[in-house]
């Protein structure tokens, strides 16, 4: 990957780059906050799309995977928070449809060029009315600067805005990347389970853009949790509308496409880690580092046992230096290790070492822990392979957010 | 499986059985509730055994795998609480042999006929003067009427004690079946995931014993969990002594066999139930029904993602007909089934009939998930496979107790 001094952050969100304008409005699917957001590209994007590994796929999941298939191009996504419009059989398909049509009349662009997508409460109708005036509304508050709002509108439990903008040089030409998203809750690694939407001006062909967002998914949003639940609605998607003017980018073994693909990895690592933090409930962000499996997938499954242990989370929580606990979840986390070689250090503190060999220190463990994110070190033995994962820890505040989420 | 009607509950738990005896002592391993149980059969008895598949096992476990191997005979089991002897390398498996040679010598019985358990804090090594004063102590105190401080000195976060007896007759001969278990947290299922002795006077081979276990493990302690933490330290131990004076059992043609296999499922289900209901800060006991599954493991599968869901035990607690997250946990559980074919029903309330007739009635589901003990009653197609799973909701106070387990 590249270092990340060569990426300069700057403001402006999804809009940051050329020719991208977004809104967010209320049009009554939530009490009172920002409910629906459409983002434009002013000439058609290329696009690709990731999509959650639910067997029960919301509607909008359904009519993107079709939209997709379509030629490759997008020119705006409407994007409604309250209602997931999951679970909501043929009426529910029939709602998506009439979303992308609407926003379709209302720009005036083809019907294939719009993607659809929803996060909210599973099992209910859309109540359209509210929803086809909010586009209406959305498309005439549409704004270069209208980022905010946007990232503001597709908010569910939420605590803060999930934005980022930077500037790279791509072949030499200077590139922009926005990106928004949202969390916070029913999140799993298995395919986002979130939303996130990134934009560049980047000239780039589609066929180029599903396989850089596959690799920096598997590496981002893959590998963060909330509460283990895979969500019916996550998408990632991504849109280069080639304002940027470079030559397009049309090969992958064209070395501007590596930079591109470590571009977006490191962009999409940021919206995750945000997402992660801002989890339902949370007060610590936690980063579970494996280190010496003997496989990137051996890492990467013995850091998720880790990270979606309630025990371990709450532990956390709780500043307990219970490695007990982590050594538990990497036993049953269906990764060949032998126990003898394990070694965990908290935040820099070493507490096991190979052998059993306990040197925890309680107090330094315990002042360590305090801070506000914390690191679970891990060795697992002696193999090359390392893998980041992302959670946080596990609160009576998520008890009590999910005790009445619909209410 | 018989009808229930045909076991009859009694007082006693496991010394309910001729020929065994118990005791339970404080010894110092927690602050100044019972921490050692001692188990003892006046004759030499048949054992089997099922563990934990964590690949972390705790020394105790190491070292009844080895005792098994001896022969499969069984005359004591010593169980200390407070201290799960985990993680604890070299220096631990010593304890635990330790723990066995000093039971054998306090009772004058060969040491591979003893066995040995842990449960409590991991990575912390054995204070052996307290263990072995403890084993002193406990062996004056055997009794026949000792099995409810033995349940009691199992005990670690568990409310209640978990002890079970019943009489029935196998082959037209009246048998007694004892039983203690605990919980209450780190509860997952792949093997117990818990403690739990079952002691019978029913004579039996050990040969037999064991696939017995095996099938109503499989029925029973695989089909709960708490938090989806897959222990170090789980173990599941029948003990059949034989002083029932039965013609021994000898062959699983027997059908004789299949009445046992029977009367055992029903016992470990029952306990089964008391670790989910008392499970770490629950309010609630919930029994997650699949039916209409291809396979019996489709059906385990479905509904242990179900039960292993904190957003559905969140929703629970809350009283809330939250059925989307239901349905989203089976899209994830890795079974293969059409989200159009669900049915979903709350104690009883239907809320969602197929393809996606919502017919919920807020109030009614509202007031009938109230109740102490919820029935999620789940149809995901056509097959003819049907399972029970049992959990807990997930609570603040799991939370608390979570945070500073340790201290």
């Amino acid at each position: 990957m590249k270092a990340t001094t060569e990426y300069r952050v700057i403001d402006g969100g999804v809009t940051a780059p050329q020719g991208f304008r977004a809104a967010g409005v209320h049009c009554g699917l939530r009490r009172s906050r920002k409910d629906l957001a459409l983002l434009v590209s002013d000439v058609p994007a290329s696009v690709a799309g990731v999509f959650t590994m639910n067997k029960a796929q919301a509607a909008p999941i359904l009519v993107d995977r079709i939209q997709l298939k379509r030629g490759g191009q997008c020119s705006a996504i409407v994007v409604n928070s309250g209602n997931a419009n999951a679970c909501t059989g043929e009426r529910g398909l029939n709602d998506a449809w009439t979303m992308v049509h609407a926003v379709a009349s209302a720009l005036s662009i083809p019907a294939d060029h719009v993607m659809v997508s929803s996060t909210g409460v599973i099992g209910q109708y859309l109540p359209m009315e509210c929803v086809l005036a909010g586009i209406a509304d959305a498309t005439l508050a549409l704004a270069v600067d209208g980022a905010g709002d946007a990232a503001s509108a597709i908010m569910t439990t939420d605590t803060l805005q999930k934005e980022y903008a930077m500037t790279t040089t791509i072949g030499g030409q200077t590139v922009t990347i926005g990106a928004m998203a949202k969390g916070s809750g029913m999140i799993a690694p298995n395919m986002a389970t979130m939303l996130a939407f990134v934009t560049t001006d980047l000239a780039i062909e589609s066929s180029l853009l599903a396989p850089a967002l596959k690799r920096a998914t598997e590496r981002s949003f893959n590998r963060i949790s909330v509460d283990g639940d895979t969500s019916t609605n996550d998408m990632a998607m991504v849109l280069a509308n080639g304002l940027a003017g470079n030559p397009p980018i049309s090969s992958a073994i064209d070395t501007r496409y590596d930079e591109f693909c470590a571009a977006l990895e490191h962009v999409m690592i940021i919206l995750a880690k945000m997402i992660a933090r801002d989890g339902e409930g949370a007060t610590k962000l936690i980063e579970v580092v494996v280190r010496g499996a003997a496989s990137e997938a051996d890492a990467a499954a013995a850091a998720r046992s880790v990270a979606n242990s309630n025990l371990v989370k709450t532990a956390i929580h709780g500043c307990d230096a219970n490695w007990g606990r982590v050594l538990a979840a990497l036993g049953y986390s269906g990764v060949d290790f032998n126990p003898d070689d394990v070694e965990i250090a908290l935040n820099g503190v070493p507490v096991i070492l190979r052998n059993y060999e306990i040197v925890l220190d309680e107090e330094l463990a315990k002042a360590a822990l305090e801070r506000d994110v914390v690191i679970i070190d891990i060795t697992i033995g002696s193999g090359e392979h390392e893998v980041r994962f992302w959670t946080c820890d596990l609160t009576k505040e998520y008890v009590h957010i999910n005790a009445s989420y619909r209410s």
